[in-house]
């Protein structure tokens, strides 16, 4: 345990310092190799690096529609109803982002419009590892289906495994039917650079390790009009507690954050010392019986648990730390909302577990990480569509108009964009 | 002239290439080099720079406040009334963007809300070069305005001269009042890293040369949670006109980009080969009278003028290339602007030049280029605000919701994740 108000300014900033991310050359210089592989062989180099990645000794590319249409069957009845109330919950919230335009005559004969237009094609990715994720394909494929973009979803399928049947259902629910069997850097090469087999998409959305983000990185630097979701980083959580709060609860979200991945962080602020000595114990305890008890113990080491004086001063260093996600276990925790600052996504009170958000409660679990709550949006429906503007100006509009526009276009020196405004205004006086 | 139509696959790619932005792998030593300076050296760096590369023998870093409170006196009548009602324009259109958040309970006991944050503390960078530019200060300065962020901003001054009044008159009506006198790579670096007299900020917007853009890019990749507004590239419009558009007007626009910057890249899809002769031909009439006509004959070189079979055929290349600035020349306009996709900005009909929406419209003159309109927004009110989410789960919601977030953890093989939520319901029962 530690003691803010005993820290130096220096080990405060220590305090909430991430764990550093270092990506070694040779994962660029690998990650370029494949994308030019993808660019010069396109189908062949997948399906090479399937059988040289993922072990697969007969590696395919898409998916045949019979197995997405017949996934349920393979389900868990559990399962199955778990991901449809997922899909649903996720859906409604979503739902009301649909944006919409306007348009505003600004001065007599100038009427100015925003509009919104749906990315053309996206492509989704959700990363093998240990486990299928199907809520990583709920939480991308519901914003992609509400906007009606087109769809390619890419995921790797390790030796001779068959995709698994959890994602192919939560990718029919959100309508998606082109499913990639590739992972890693070259899935997102050929999301972005089409290949045979694989549509060519504008903007590619999900996670993955240092090699599918230094592809993302990579491609949305040099392809011209490609783009990607948000910077990533490692997972982190923050809890402020209160005196009255349950230990068993604060460790138990605190594990679930950790078990992500050694470089996971989390952080505990706290008014009691009793609840954050307690709160030591359960970790000791519930740790004791985590499957991924080893990965949850490293990312522990990188973590803190910290005494403040005060809730207030809490919610000052979390505005200041910039949390992923941020749980409020304490009295009243509804009152406190208004503090809240620089957070991805806020859990509050003592029934709302990290879980429930990264799962089912509705809203996404796409956050941004790393400080990025500073600045980045947790992901919604508005990273599936862009704005543009338009403009009418009427002859008297423009009449109007060119008093601000002369001067302006004089001052900075550029008298062809002066011109098109005269050139109309004598033909105007022609008329 | 060029006829679609008649050109191969291979040539109509080549015809909508962008011309190549090459950064030499000086310019990013060189900011690497900037930036460390700022970081170690904080102002002496900032006042060394102004010394070395704008020639001030006296150089300053923030303006007087007394300076900006005066500085209408200095502009001539036309100037003020200009800046003021191109202000007004601008504030009026992008106060309709100010966002609204929104809750819903997603299943009964399931409270999840969507809310805007507006980013704490923004940059605005204005270049200096050749000429001021109070435009890119209205156009930044509106939008940080009604975002209510703190702001700070830059802009070079050279040698002796004093900073420019219109830039000074449209900060104050902006509410601006932290300004910089500083360019380039180290204002960014000022603005990202925070010195003695400048503040810190979360994001910075604007335009700026490769070594600004370089420092952009670089800050964002490295600092956690600075993010910048979007890629920048050089200027481009494309103008879709028929066979009674006005030669005069269509070069006109054309001239207006070109004139920008050698780099510029001005495209016409005409579906009439006597219209685009003349059009020829006002180009060469009125490039005799341009003082920018060297920068505008450069950037004619990267650009064609292009023969369509049909004005159809011109909006799906428009489509293809996707321009920053779309200029529509042609009968009954307005009917044609659902055809638009891909575009930055619309000009709809013969009397709405760009440098209607570059000045003084409303609408915003930050917009994507090279590409990027496909996936990237004009520059909006919601790039100064981030959204996040929060949930509120009651015991029963949590109970209900427990079917959806078990068997998920549970497919997903994250036990510490079910925990969060089985300890909580063991409680419960244990009530």
């Amino acid at each position: 345990m530690l003691c803010w108000n005993e820290e130096s300014p220096q080990q405060r900033k220590q305090l909430l310092a991430r764990p550093a991310v270092s990506v070694s050359a040779d994962v660029k210089a690998v990650v370029e190799n494949i994308i030019n592989d993808v660019a010069t062989r396109g189908d062949q180099a997948l399906l090479d690096m399937a059988n040289r990645f993922d072990g697969r000794t007969q590696p395919r590319l898409l998916v045949p529609s019979v197995e997405i249409a017949q996934s349920a069957a393979l389900l868990s009845a559990e399962l199955k109803a778990a991901i449809e109330q997922a899909y649903q919950n996720i859906r409604s919230f979503h739902a009301k982002q649909l944006p919409q335009g306007y348009s505003l005559e600004t001065q007599p004969g100038v009427s100015c419009e925003l509009q919104y237009q749906a990315i053309e094609a996206v492509g989704l990715y959700v990363p093998g590892g240990s486990a299928p994720l199907p809520s990583s394909v709920l939480m991308q494929g519901v914003c992609a289906q509400l906007s009606g973009a087109e769809v390619v979803l890419a995921t790797p399928v390790k030796g001779n495994e068959k995709i698994n049947p959890a994602i192919l259902y939560a990718a029919k629910l959100c309508g998606i039917t082109k499913i990639v069997e590739a992972g890693g850097a070259g899935a997102i090469a050929a999301m972005a650079l089409g290949t045979a087999s694989v549509q060519r998409v504008n903007k590619v959305f999900g996670p993955g390790n240092s090699f599918v983000t230094m592809a993302k990185q990579l491609l949305s630097q040099s392809l011209p009009g490609f783009a990607i979701d948000m910077p990533a980083g490692p997972s982190e959580v923050l809890v402020i507690a209160d005196e009255r709060a349950n230990p068993a609860f604060i460790a138990a979200d605190l594990l679930s954050q950790a078990e992500h991945g050694t470089d996971s962080q989390v952080i505990l602020l706290c008014n009691s010392k009793a609840t954050i000595e307690a709160t030591e114990r359960q970790l000791e305890l519930q740790l004791a019986t985590l499957p991924r008890a080893e990965i949850a113990r490293a990312a522990l080491a990188n973590s803190s648990l910290i005494l403040v004086e005060s809730l207030e001063q809490a919610f000052a260093i979390s505005a200041e730390y910039g949390p992923e996600h941020l749980i409020l276990q304490i009295a009243d925790a509804e009152r406190y909302v208004p503090l809240v600052k620089n957070a991805g996504s806020v859990f509050v009170g003592d029934y709302t577990p990290e879980s429930a958000g990264d799962y089912a409660s509705g809203t996404n679990h796409v956050l941004p990480t790393y400080g990025y709550s500073k600045t980045y949006s947790s992901l919604s429906l508005l990273d599936f569509y862009r704005t543009y503007t338009i403009q009418k100006i009427s002859k008297n509009g423009l009449i109007n108009l060119s008093s601000a526009i002369l001067p302006l276009a004089s001052a900075e020196g550029l008298d062809a964009h002066a011109n098109a405004v005269k050139i109309r205004l004598e033909a105007l006086n022609n008329d």
